[in-house]
């Protein structure tokens, strides 16, 4: 007993719902680690950014989906933050040592980051002071070959786990859709800048009324080597460290001298 | 003709919905400054932070609510980004030259920037380019005396639009709810380190099934000077510069030495 409570303590959650592939394949790399525990959304919550239900009462669940890995496991019926705030309020019985997102099927790379529930997710928790990742696959597929994608999130949590990380540590890793022979290793980078270009779908429903599908399409403004998308795109594993302090510090000063 | 076509075009939201009375003050001030638009949700969307509307349709009606104001407005089924998502690529004719949000019931000081559906909605038009800001009144009341919220708002429109402002330019602006006389003026700072330390509510639906409300308790960490929480505690208007480049800068230094 002694020794096992001196095991590290890991939340696991993620956007794409308890069921997905990708959170699968995170929960049985990260119980080589330590004592996992899982609490993640009862459906599919892309695209949720860092919504929280305010004003909905949550459902809390106990499934036991993850009991071959002796996973305690929940769902939840809010989104990815509430998932975290329910797992550190309702279910921890301490401040977990390490929070995991993912892995989410679909990048996750450059402005992405504020649209995703997976990232999110680990924001909130780095925000309580939980050092946390947030992994993505490149590939959308619901039965994506998450094998890649695992032992990235093995090589980052060794790394997380043996060493102290500064305070409200928190990373974004996307892992690219190559072959285990062309994948070239992790990249520590900086966010791309980029943007989504929408283009919304106009239909008519039975009844004549107008609705609209969002469709977008996504593209990078700025090219520099530094970035996640570069990294990506010649087949590293791009790796992120994230701020929750939104401050603008060139536009700080600039507003100092002219507003 | 000529002359109302140089006139600003400014494209107004929030995440209160169409009906707030704090969208009603924002959108008189605005527009004594420019031909204003106004693309809202039909429904209250607090706390829905960057969500997006991924995988299900959206409905956009065109609404006379603002016709008093000569100002068009359009009520949208999907979140505040949904919104100028839906502004930018279905309604309007050209890109906007600002896009104003709120005015918000309630604070979007510190941590509450990334929660906000307000300052999404805004930072969304921002990564488009479009100069924005976000207006919040720390009064949660739906009848809330909006009148030196739009003051503020109208002091910040006034200095947006009378100036080249940096690339992807995006304020967060909240008011502290005090009477005009201990109202100390504007003050330019920093987002305040801080949480929301939650707990949630445990009750038993009529059917015997559990379930949780969220309620949370605000806490500022780091009561530095230079801060949004504190100037609004003396009685001043914060305005942090905000900024969707979430890389931190120090952890990347970090990861560079030691990961």
């Amino acid at each position: 007993m002694a020794k096992s409570s001196n095991k590290p303590l890991i939340l696991v959650t993620n956007d794409d719902g308890i069921t997905a592939r990708g959170i699968h394949e995170l929960v049985k790399v990260a119980s080589q680690f330590g004592e996992v525990v899982v609490v993640a959304p009862d459906s599919p919550q892309s695209g949720m950014g860092h919504a929280v239900s305010i004003a909905k009462p949550l459902r809390l669940t106990a499934v036991d989906i993850f009991k071959s890995l002796g996973v305690k496991a929940y769902q939840c019926s809010g989104t990815p933050v509430d998932c975290v705030k329910m797992a550190n309020d309702v279910v921890l019985r301490r401040m977990p040592d390490l929070c995991l997102s993912g892995i989410n099927h679909g990048s996750n790379e450059a402005i992405n980051v504020i649209y995703s529930g997976t990232m999110s997710a680990a924001m909130e928790a780095a925000i309580e002071g939980i050092p946390s990742a947030g992994f993505s696959y490149l590939d959308f597929n619901f039965d994506a070959d998450m094998k890649l994608a695992g032992n990235v999130a093995e090589a980052v949590i060794q790394k997380m786990l043996q060493q102290k990380l500064p305070k409200h540590f928190l990373l974004n890793v996307n892992i690219p859709k190559v072959s285990e022979k062309d994948f070239k290793g992790l990249k520590i980078c900086r966010q791309a800048d980029a943007r989504w270009a929408e283009n919304f779908v106009h239909r008519k429903d039975p009844r004549g009324e107008d609705y609209y599908w969002m469709t977008g399409k996504f593209e990078v403004r700025n090219k520099s080597i530094q970035t996640d998308s570069n990294a990506l795109s010649q087949g590293y594993a791009s790796i992120v460290p994230i701020t929750f302090d939104l401050t603008h510090e060139k536009n700080l000063q600039w507003l100092k001298e002219n507003f």
